[in-house]
């Protein structure tokens, strides 16, 4: 070999050698780079293959001797029990694969215990979910991607009540109506009152609401501050105390709403207010629920100061007779409760106000409370409404689909009525009820696997309906897995990307509750329901 | 030569090759890598040279033919008035640099327009400030980096109102005055009132709010929907209509408060209400301050319904008289300002209650208002409050100062006290006014050049006191220039980085509105005042 051919079999093994590394750079960091100038993250920016998770059996063994010197052995589960009740429940619309499980529960006691869990999981790269309630219904804490559960249930305390300034600071895995109950011994309370068992962690998750929120707003109204642990351990309070604020970004409503998807909530400070002097009930009964919506529409369109108003349709008003468990028996017909509060004048006044429009809308019936008793009784029957569907399952194999969308008030009729129609044609029993002043109501199907495509039909079509009456897919049930891909139709592809830059800016690995809100990988054929 | 040395040669200049690349990638990518893997950006990560954009006259003359190509040369200026006026005012605290001008002003008149200046100014890496009403106060819209300024002066009108559903669609360049003259025709009305002359972007820009947030809440409480051009000029609509929805991250309240750092609003759709039916005002006045604070301390703890209450102390009310702009004399003592909403029954109910706590913290007088014409003539005070200060000027060379904090409502007595003493010790012309039911009040100062360090010193330690009090720095004022380094007082310096993620992810070249909220560069040596 002669030093020139040497000379340039080196350089052209140089010159491969650098132009490997040119495209490298090119490749390896330049086009990124370029994808990170974005203001969005489509999806198609993506890396196809997913999160790179590490939840090889190895690694999760040595995390959970990590987890065992964070919150001792008796605070982490691998019981079999535990994963299944903490990545689905009975009630989700959602069905939990069996890959779909965490593969421990641990149970910290302290904000920077939850700190160190995420640290570890960071540095692991094995993916979290959050768990308080466990009531959610859209798939919101199934564990796609395996991992570990955060369970809260040790943080559970109610940690300073300042009664003057109207707020409490609390713990993730406070119930709801336990902080009711205590708060009512001063003559305060918190308004949001989702269903049963819901606990301020997952409150916070899904931005919840329920019938107060017509009065008093929903859970984005009702929080001032919370302690937030961050995807890699990082721990942030996004605000002090002050009821009102204009210092910098609003962390607070980033977090509400967001379903754990963005950091793990281990401290609350919420707004409470004082009871109200006086509450009274009444309930008016139509002969057509478009009747019955064209009511709500014109209460609300004329600023009547009610407190809350719910709707239940004739189905919902049979199942609460069958259930028997209000005192009085109910006419089977579309129904209204309305709820009053205010000083005992304000209320008559409104009261009165309400039976006028009601009857201008050809109301068949007008009941009103005389007194705290009587108010309670007729608004049980508003109460026993999802466990009186419930209770009509024929056995074990029966399901219970509980869905909720939202439109513009002046829409409600519309929706209401047709979708009644579509129900009842569906063969199923299917009961309509909701929070109507807010132009928000719920489906209750019963159905058994055989009937599970009619009833998944039943639920696309009705939120097709709301997306195309300029409404949402989810009023206060939130995302989750069920309605994540009907986002796009809702607000657009590029506000879904805009979402997906969001999560991706806080938890770039995706360890967080990863899959749920927005998809990070695309969907496989098949998978995504024709619009 | 011989061929071994050749190729040792060669060898060497082969490794050093793929070494420099392997510290190139390490460097280049990997180091990067490992930062984007954290929840947060702290200062210390960003580079210390600040954002890479090109502001030279040669980009920014090229600019300018494609700004005239998009929206037509007589709605771009480079006039040297126009430049002045729409990056800083007489009113606001801080004093833009000449440095800290824009280039040019570009006015569309779509949203489309807007993504297309968006666009070129990405390409062209050229920061952009958005400008509407140009009444906010902390240096808002210096134009801290050159560039260019969005004026919204053609986007000023009402879209759409939906009457039934009680919304509306705006463009941002629509005041609130002008907005609430329209609604009013139909019953209707926009609660937020903040300064005169106000507009929607602007509003939503720093979550503005005024006298009504105490009943009615912020500009946070009455947005549905935004339509948002981000900073690589992609349109995204955050929501429907519907008044209540869960549907995913709350990009709406994102981009409330975010000061025009995170996207320009080019069209909102608004939340409105029904006038109350009966309105009524009361005034009460007080030995001191501390007593009036306690007065409304005790009205909010208990509950009470009431529309507003402002507080204005000695000098305020002397201001006012010497004024002559209304057409009583007032005592000048602390007095406040009560405003009542609802039926005649609830107010006249609320009035007796708010007279007796008064009389229980020792009111010297208590005024209310016989009929409309009493209420407009009491309230025009409070109206008057800001302007009659801003008459006292002694020369050109006075100006004022108007800051604003917030504290839980059990420390305002502390605060309000405190500050006022330190007021009054100052030798400034200082008054205090504002909106206490929500913990929130102003100082307004009176200073000329010499008397700059007094004012400052004034100020700063109005906003420690708040930060130690558990409150904030800003209650509805903003951030912009001026308490941006009291962020990381208030609420954690891993919080600021947190706000630092959010803006980098979507704004990474720091092209809108850079400076404001978040240092996107370490502050020089003297330029942060001691805390």
């Amino acid at each position: 070999m002669t030093p020139e051919s040497n000379f340039a079999k080196n350089s052209a093994f140089t010159f491969s050698i650098v132009f490997s590394c040119v495209l490298a750079y090119w490749f390896g960091s330049k086009r990124p780079d370029k994808v990170s100038l974005l203001s969005t993250t489509p999806l198609s920016s993506v890396d196809t293959k997913g999160p790179k998770h590490n939840t090889s059996p190895t690694n999760l063994e040595a995390c959970w001797t990590d987890m065992v010197s964070i919150v001792d052995k008796e605070h982490v589960s691998t019981e079999e029990g535990d994963l299944q009740s903490h990545s689905g429940s009975d009630w989700s619309s959602y069905t939990t694969k069996d890959s779909e499980r965490p593969f421990m529960i641990v149970s910290p006691s302290t904000t920077e215990e939850v700190s160190e869990i995420m640290k570890v999981c960071h540095t692991r790269k094995i993916p979290v979910t959050g768990y308080s309630g466990g009531t959610s219904l859209e798939g919101h804490f199934s564990a796609t991607r395996g991992g570990i559960c955060v369970d809260f249930s040790r943080m559970d305390k109610i940690l300073k009540l300042h009664k003057e300034d109207l707020d409490v600071i609390v713990q993730p895995a406070l119930g709801w109506e336990l902080l009711n109950e205590e708060l009512g011994k001063e003559g305060l309370f918190f308004p949001p009152d989702p269903g049963p068992g819901a606990m301020i962690g997952g409150m916070v998750g899904t931005g919840c609401s329920g019938t107060n929120a017509y009065r008093y707003g929903t859970m984005r109204d009702w929080v001032l501050s919370l302690t937030v642990v961050l995807a890699d351990g990082t721990v942030i309070k996004t605000r002090q105390r002050p009821r009102k604020s204009s210092a910098g970004y609003d962390l607070t409503r980033m977090f509400i709403g967001s379903e754990g998807t963005l950091g793990l909530v281990t401290e609350a400070t919420l707004k409470i207010t004082v009871k109200p002097k006086h509450e009274s009930v009444a309930v008016t009964s139509f002969g057509t629920i478009r009747e019955a919506a064209e009511c709500v529409s014109r209460v609300v369109g004329e600023g009547v100061p009610i407190a809350a108003v719910e709707i239940l349709d004739d189905v919902q008003m049979r199942c609460i007779n069958e259930s028997g468990s209000t005192s009085r028996t109910w006419k089977e017909v579309p129904t209204l409760f309305f709820k009053f509060s205010g000083t005992q004048s304000a209320v008559k006044e409104s009261i009165g106000l309400v039976q006028k429009l009601a009857k201008s809308k050809g109301s068949k019936s007008f009941d009103f409370a005389k007194d705290a008793d009587e108010a309670a009784e007729l608004w049980s029957a508003r109460k026993e409404a999802l466990w009186s569907v419930m209770a009509k399952r024929r056995d074990e194999s029966d399901h219970v689909w509980t869905t909720d969308v939202a439109v513009p008030i002046s829409r409600l009729p519309d929706i209401i009525e047709e979708t009644k129609e579509d129900m009842a044609s569906s063969g199923l029993l299917a009961a309509m009820v909701g929070h109507v002043g807010d132009g928000n109501f719920h489906a209750i199907l019963l159905f058994n696997d055989k009937e599970r495509e009619t009833a998944e039909a039943v639920v696309h079509r009705m939120v097709k309906r709301a997306v195309e009456m300029e409404g949402t897919v989810t009023g206060e049930h939130g995302v989750g897995l069920i309605k994540r891909d009907y986002l796009a139709h809702e607000m657009g592809e590029t506000t879904v990307d805009a979402m997906r830059k969001l999560k991706q800016a806080f938890d770039p690995l995706c360890l967080l509750n990863c899959d749920k809100i927005v998809r990070v990988q695309k969907a496989k054929a098949g998978e995504v329901q024709p619009w």
